[in-house]
Order: C-alpha cells, then structure tokens, then sequence
C-alpha cells in the first residue's frame, strides 16, 4: 500500500508535536507539511526538540498548504471552524484535534472514541477527536451508563490533571514558582467538557455529570475518579463481566484492578506516551457507591494519539500501528 | 506564668518531629523530655534535622518518663490505648495524636477540632487530635451539616493527600521511584476517617460521606474536595454568610475565594508550616451541587499545629501562640 | 525602643513579598508602606496570597513615598541606581537587593554579608545585599581563600538552583511544561555573580572562580557545590578547625558534616523559610580536592533574610529577630 | 534470519525490567526467559507494570534456565562474577550489566561503550555495559581526552543524578518525604565510577578526574557537568568539529548547542525512555575552561539500551534496531 499523504495545520504546539512524533514513525504514513504561522521557515526540532536527529522538517506558512490524503488539524478551539472552509477542498479526510466539532456532530464531523464509535469512523471523512478530560470520564463511565445501573443524576468526577492540557501558552499559572505543587481547583464547576461527556452517556436519558477539575504537579497525565450511585445491586464480579463485555477486545483499554502490589489501580505515570486508558473500579462495601478510576496520557489517548487511532480505523489499518509504546517504568 | 512543662512520648516520628518544632518555641511551653525507643540517647536533629543548632535535646527511654504538666502521646494508632494506663499518672493533662481515643469520646478525651469543641477543650484533661483528612473534610462541611442544609447521604469527598500522611516508615510504595508522580487511588473506598466524620456531621441524623482518597506527588498538604447537593437554594452570597457566621471569630480559618489572580481557591502549598485551614467554595450554576474546597497541612492544622492550638485553650493562652507562622510564597 | 518605621519600594515581587512577611513579624519594625507601580492601590495578599488575613496593606504609588527609618529598595537590576536619587532624602538608611551596588563599594554600599563585614555594617548608613549564588559561593569559600589554602586559580563551582531565582516574570522558559523536570544549564559560563565572589574573595591576589549554574525542578533554594584544590595538605580536622574559626560563632552557619544518617551535608530543603547557610566538606583521599558544599534559601539567606539581618545589625538588635524560623521536616 | 533467543538473569530489577521492555518490542528477538530468586512463577508485569498486555511471561528460578543465544545478566554488583561460572555454558555471548567486569577487561569482557569500542564488539562475545554516570561522562570527555587537550590532572565533573540509579531496593534515603525536593551530595568524592573514567580516558596517561554526584528530585536522568581545562587554546568552532570528528556518523550521539529557545544544551528529560547521549559545550570566554554538558536516560544509554545497541553490534544488526524512541516532549 502506498503511504497515505498527511498534513498538519497548526503544529507547533503540544498535542501538534506529539502528533508529528507518532506520524514520522508511522510505516503508513508520509508526513508532507506541517504549518505554522509563527515559526513559518524555522526546523520543527526549534519547538519540538525530542525531534532532533529525527527530522529536517521545518515549518509551512498555512496558506502554502498543498493537497493531501488527510489533513490533522491542531489549531485553538474556535479557530478550526473558520479555518475548515479554506482546507476542505484539499483532503478527503480531516481529523481535527480542537472542541469546535464536537458537539451534536456538526458538520459530519464524528465523535473520536474510537470504543464507542468505531463502525461509523470506518467509513468517516472527518472525525473530531475527544477532549482529554472527556475521553478519560467517558471511557471510565460508559460501561455503566450504557447498561442503565447508575444513577443518572448524581455522578461525581473528579479529575486530576497535568500543565500540559494548558498548552504551550504562558500565562502567571504556569510559571513555575507558582505552578509547581500546585493542587489548583481551577474549575470546580462548569468544566466544558461538560457536555461532551453527557452528549456520550446520556442513551436519550437525562442525566448530570458533576464534574470538578484539580491542576496537580505534573505535566502528563489524567487521573479521573468517578463515583457512581449504582440503581442496582452489583458485586464486583458483576462490574468486571460489564467492564469485560464493554472492553474485552479493546487494544487500548486495560482494567487494572490487583490485590497486591503497589500499582492496584490506573495510574497516569505509568502511561505516559502510551494510547492506553487504564481503568479500575473498587465498590463501597458500605454503600451503593462505585468508585471508577481510569487514566490517559492527555497528549496521547486524549489527543494525539486517539487521532492517530482514528486514522488507522478510517484506513483499514491496524488499529495499534504508530501506536506501540509499552510506557516506561519507573518513571 | 511559670512556663508549663512539657513531654513528648514517640517523638522521632514526623507529627512528633513538628510538635518538638513548635514546642521548642512557645514561649509558655518548656519541653523536658522527648521519648523513642528506637533513637534513645541520641539527639533529637539526628532524626529532625531542622532542628540541628536549635536544641540539644536527647531521646530518652519510655521507661524514664518524669512527671510534667502535659504530655504530647505521638504513638503509632493502636499503641496509644495500651500506653495511656502506664502514663495517666505522670501527667494532668494529656493530649494524643493517634486514632485510638477520637471516636465516642472514648475515656474521656475531646475530639481536638477547637472550631467544633472550643468549650469542652477549656476544661478538659485529655484531648485526641483529629486526623489530617477528617480535619479538611469536617472543617469544610460542619457549617453546612450544622444548618442541614446537605443532603445527608449524597456527599462525595475527594482528598489529595502528600507523602508525609503514610509517616516515617519505608515501604516498596514509599520508595521514590514508585512515588514519585503518583496520582495514586490508594483508599477509593472505607478510608478510617471517614467514622471520625460522621460522628462529627451527623447532628443526630444518619447520614454518608462518600469518602476516596488519593496520593499525588508532594510531601506535605492536604485538598479535600467535596461535593454537596443543597436540599435548599442558596445563593454563593448566602453560603458566604453561612460560613462567615461559623467561622467569622476564628483564627485559623481563611475564607478563600477570589475573582481574579492565580489563587483563587485555598491552596495546600501556600499553608506549608502553617496552622490554617483555608476553604473555598462554588456553587454550580446548572446543578444543585456545592463544591467545597479546603487546604491544610497536615503535620500542622491536621496534627502537632491542632494539638498547640488545644493545649493553648486548654491553659487559657491565646490560641495562637506559637502558631503565628504565616506561611510562604513562593514555595 | 520605638519601633523603626520601615518602607519596601518595589514590594510586589518574590523578594519583596518575603521582605514584607519577614518584616510584618518583626517586632521591633513598623512597616510603613509597600510600593508597586502595577498593583497600586491593590491589597498585598493580592500577590502575596502568603498574608491572607496578615495584613490589610494595599500597594502605594512610589510617588507617594513618605519619609521612613529605613527602606527597602527591591527594584529589577538596573532600576535601583537610577531611583537612588529619588529617595536619598527619604530615608537615612537604605537597604538595596538588587545588583547595582554590589561592586566596588559604589555609593558607600556595604556588600551585604554580615559574616565578612559586620563591623562595617555596624556603622554604614547603606547596605548593597549579595546575589544569592553569590552568598551560598562565598560563605562556602572565605575560610579557606582567607587563609590563602586554595589553588586561585582552579576552583570550579556549580550551583544547582531553583525556579524562584528568576523572579516572577513568566517566560517561556518558566512555563511549568518546559520548567518541571528540568536540569537546565542556563549558565555555563559568564553568570553575572562571579564579578562579586571574586571581589569578595581575592583578599588582594589574582584569582579565578569557575562557575556554572544549572536550573533544576525546585522552587526555593541553592546547593553550592566547590571544588576547591588546596595548596597545602590539610586533614578534616583541620579544615573543620579552619571553619570553626570562621564561623564559630556565627549564628546563620551551620557546619553539616555527619557520619550517619540520610541528610550528611548541607540540603537546600531543609532550609526554606530560614535564614541559615548550611555549609559540608569531603576531602578527597584520593588528591588535593575539597569539595564544600554549602545551601541557602535564596529568597532568604540569599535575599530578604539577609537584608533583615543587616537591618537588626545597622540598629544594634539581635541578629536573629524576626529571623527564628527554623525550617521544616519533611518537606 | 531466525530470531536470537535471549535470557535475562535477574530480571526484576529496575535495569532487568527496562530491557525486558526493549526485548520484548525488538525485532530480532525473542525473550525465553527472565528470572528472579524472588518473583518465581509471577507474571513479569507484577513488578514491571508498563508491560500489562504486552506479555505474559512469568519469572523463572534462575535454576531453571535453559540455552540460548544472549544471555543478559542484571545482577547486583558482586553477584555477576559468581554467577558467571554457572550460565558460562549456557550461552555463547553474554552482556553484563553489573559493575563486575566493567575493569581491566576482565575475563575477556569489552567494556560497552559502542563510540568507543565497536569494533572490538562486533566479534565479542562478552560485553560488560558502562556504569550510567560513567557513560555520561566518557562520552562527554573522550574526544578531548583522546585529542589530549584537556589537563590531565585537573578535570572537574559533577553529575545529577535521579532516583532510579539507587535501583529497587528501598532505603530511609529514598524514601518520598525524604528524598523527594532533595539536593543531596551523597557522593562527594570516591564515587566508584571514577575508575571505569579513568580506565577509558587515560590513553596511556596518568589522569585524574574530580568526580562528585548529587542527588536531585527526578526518577530517570543524568545530567554531567563537566568543567575542562584546555591545554590549548581551541575556539568554539574547533572544539565543534572535535566532536564532530568523534561522533558525527553516531546514531546516539547528538551535539545539542543552539543560540535561541528554551533547549540550548543537553536535558535529560528530553531523553526519558531513549538511547540518546546528547553532548554541548561552552567556552568561557574569560579563562581556558571549557564547560562539557551531556545527558542520558540512566536505564537506558546508561544501562538497558546501551546493553541492546552491544547486542545489535555483536549481531551484525542495524545498531538502533529496537532502540528508535525518539522521547517526548513535554514531559
């Protein structure tokens, strides 16, 4: 097969980076161009310096663009929809890495988890990737949420995430006197994936997802701890057989959940560069409560490499091609 | 006033360590012994080393125990209970920093949160410091729980805790290759705290906390996180004077909640060395659902900074004394 | 004794906000006023979150500056020279942290360490405080460059610093992404602080100081590690007699040489908060090498600290007021 | 060509379980056997939990190993050459990670640096892989040494080291609230790598090299400053095509040395899972010292990865067969 032609606008940032990084080692993949405005002329290692010695490639003006296979596009939310007009002639397929198509499948775009929408990516021309935070509650909750055993209007999660979901921007939160050991409510209420979260689970129900987000000292990583009010009775072994149904052929998809050891639940360090999402459960012995723990690597499975997921199902390829990182312990 | 003397019992631990700190400057305080088996003889900066040039103190045997007016017990949990008949003689008052005596007032000790049990602390003999975690979480929630305006069995708590709650003691999870960045769900259900908060929340009804703990990557600090659904509508202004008429007198208490700037919301890094519970809170516009948000540090208002704080009430001191440190910034 | 009556020009950054807790707790200080162009009019806990419930201070425009004992100049390098005129008149004694007194005794400055030129202070109207790699350089190395024992022309000094040391203006370099994580050679050669170790160290002969920094993921504090070639055979013993004799009764230096135990030589963590220069040495068995390893707070010892031990010396009080705080552990 | 069947002795270990990960993911091999005293018959990813999923290999008793083509051997220091004599027979060629037969060439060992010793490599059949700070080191230094510019006697080298290099085995000093923010001189002077250095950069001279380790708080990641004095006046441009001449056709071996951004000399967390030795320099323009910068992955270029690359060579592989990670960034 001959390699697909791929481009990507907007690539001098973090998920843009961590994009090209996975696309140069793809064997199935050209990378032509990758724009920026900012650094137009300049090498790609100037901003992504784990790519020296890795690539000559430097960066395209945006309007030089010529055409492709598939066009990832990598820009700030809100940029992407006015910019689809101006690239839609030149790719067949867009995978775009932004919020702006995520919602209510505007423009054809679909919804880029792969575990809940893979038949329709099959034959898909555009897919919108998921949001970090959203893929790792969505992933930790569908199971249950699809079978109809929680409570739909009292769902709490709790997630803890690293400084590079803020991209490459600086701004006085992310200096580092400040930003280091930082455990930083910076969005207890009103988080907007929000409602990327609902859209998934709700199944025609009405349902709540209270949802709180906490800035901890790291730079990779999405911890979400989700706790769930079960309608019915289950026992664990019930939830692992929901868990099994739901993800069992999953490549990407690892319930963790050990007696022994240090590592008994999914722990974001453990994934970082990897497209895996680690999910763990414990039951209140106490109550009707469900605590779902699951991990990503927020550049990866909550971006980049998601993206790179989806390009491999809307081709025909396998699934876990460019995708093979193991992770690294210790780390 | 002649200065009171004071001993430690277990004071090579961490919260023995931080209470030898503060002792040794209080100026109503004198520290005559400081007891370990394992270090006896040694000087006390061999195991705290902050405190190198600032005393000569030596541990000394258990068995050699004097007469003082207050005894500190810093024991490991289960150890306290066995220990206190050996001791109840040598001291009048005594105050324990472990598990053993915090719950159904057992032999007589006061629950050591002096923002719930100012008045009993007065005239008592015996205190128990409340745990670090219980502490954030019953701080948070009391005035909310004290007015009932929570729905008594829906609330979800999620603590972010430092490496220092586990102690002293080396483990194979303490080791810091395996430490180090973990966003680790070590206690998602059944944390031992969780009776000390319901016993101080219950005000008679029956009532759940849905309590999850988890480690993230710092030493000292804690962040409770806890979701509340109102059964009333309140607005954030009425929730302000709610919280301002409980804790409106108090030292150690600092409504944080600001619009603008990078620390919006209570922080555990800025209470480092502190004896500050700080608590924030918002209300989410589309639910019923409050977000609490408090801060400590749990070597200091979550166990030897609470347990100077009852001492000083205990002997008519302002509750401040040897507590005034503010805290740093940047750190 | 009537309390001095203190001003800090320039007190919305790092060293500034730590001048001003020190000096709010200092009890023979009354601070006046705290100026900031950018934050006039703001209360200090604004941008010294540090001193919620401290203080109710709010910034005053420098142009408002009335007469005061004694103030503080805390301006970006370069400013300082060119605001001295302004406020000659203002104050009979000046304190400056910046660098633009430091050389050359310009101004009638004292270069700002008191364990080299008390007795100067003493009497001096005008205060220049020392860098902070500078001071951790310097204490490490008076003893023995006064006693002319070192080869002057190969000592080699690399400083390990923290994230703090750059102030709080953010870039690209402190974005916590780019700066978490890092061990960061910013200044092989060429740092600016050379030009005062070896003003302060040449004692009239030619010598060279070989200095390197290197950033690492820290916010406070600065590990000085020397190596040092001796020109005569020195034991232990007698370079600690060396140290000894310098510092014996110093009250901010701490010889940390230990044979046992985790924390052997001096550790810039132990020390946040604190004013004390921790200062170690290992003689090398296997040649003429003495590596000295000395570590500061670099906003106290190696800034506000210092400023305030020069305060207390220049008014005749204890060195230590205001300076007690003796650090924490763990941390 | 069918693929070489290797062993690991040995394998639970932090250096074992990275190059497992290598092995497992290589081409060319295929893993028979890992073995552990103490993890017998448990699944390789209870101890080396990035490998759930990948594998479903159990450890085997050492007792228990059968022939194959490569044997790895990861024991403790001191073990490996007891050992030898049982697995002699086992396999053709062995590659030794321990320190045992890193000097002297002991028992016909080629020391494992590939830039300096490939040759004798490609027809060895024992390799004993270099000490990680000693990697960094030589690889730093030895185009200077071998071109004997630099003074033989007065080499200064301090390395920052992360916590992985201390291995699995826990200790008071790596326990988190100890080791976690510390700067640690845990190695002075007498730093046991210090005679693989020499041994390597002698080149038939009498040499010395001052050599001092610090401990900062990362897990993966060496970074050696070293401080050279140049016995002839080299410009930067000479000293550029110096290392240009050494390590110009390497694959691992990158001279990292840019005017602009953030990344201007070697760091290593840009080489966090690679086989990278990233090298720059800086002239000081002011003496004849010349400032030496380079970095690795200590489990990677200083232990497992280096190991694969020897492995490669004594196969006639291409040498960065399984080795392609380019790192990531951020991290």
């Amino acid at each position: 097969m001959a390699k697909l032609s791929v481009s990507i606008v907007g690539g001098s940032g973090y998920a843009g980076g961590e994009l090209l990084r996975l696309l140069l080692f793809h064997p199935n993949v050209q990378v032509m161009q990758v724009t920026s405005e900012r650094f137009e002329g300049k090498p790609v290692d100037r901003v992504h310096p784990n790519l020296r010695k890795i690539t000559r490639l430097t960066f395209s003006k945006p309007s030089e663009l010529t055409p492709c296979d598939v066009l990832f596009m990598c820009l700030p939310h809100g940029s992407s929809s006015n910019y689809l007009e101006q690239v839609r002639s030149l790719a067949k397929k867009i995978i775009d890495l932004s919020a702006d198509f995520r919602l209510d499948k505007k423009q054809g775009f679909v919804y880029g988890i792969p575990e809940l929408h893979r038949e329709e990516m099959k034959g898909a021309n555009r897919v919108s990737s998921a949001g970090c935070n959203a893929t790792a509650t969505i992933l930790a909750l569908y199971p249950l949420f699809k079978r109809g055993v929680a409570d739909p209007m009292r769902t709490v999660v709790e997630v803890k995430v690293g400084s590079s979901e803020g991209g490459n921007s600086i701004s006085e939160a992310s200096h580092h006197p400040e930003r280091s050991g930082a455990v930083r409510s910076f969005m207890p209420t009103g988080h907007r994936h929000i409602l990327e979260i609902v859209q998934e689970l709700s199944f025609g129900r009405d349902i709540q997802i209270h949802f709180s987000a906490t800035a901890i000292d790291m730079v990779r990583g999405v911890l979400a701890t989700s706790h769930v009010f079960l309608t019915e009775e289950l026992s664990e072994k019930e939830i692992w057989a929901l868990y099994r149904e739901a993800y069992g052929e999953e490549p990407f998809i690892r319930i963790v959940k050990t007696s022994g050891g240090i590592y008994r639940y999914p722990e974001p360090k453990l994934l970082i560069g990897t497209n895996y999402c680690d999910i763990g459960f414990e039951k209140d012995e106490k109550s009707d409560r469900l605590v779902v723990i699951s991990a990503i690597d927020n550049l990866m499975k909550g971006a980049a490499g998601q993206a790179v997921q989806a390009l491999n199902i809307m081709h025909g390829l396998d699934e876990t091609t460019g995708l093979e990182f193991p992770g690294l312990h210790p780390i």
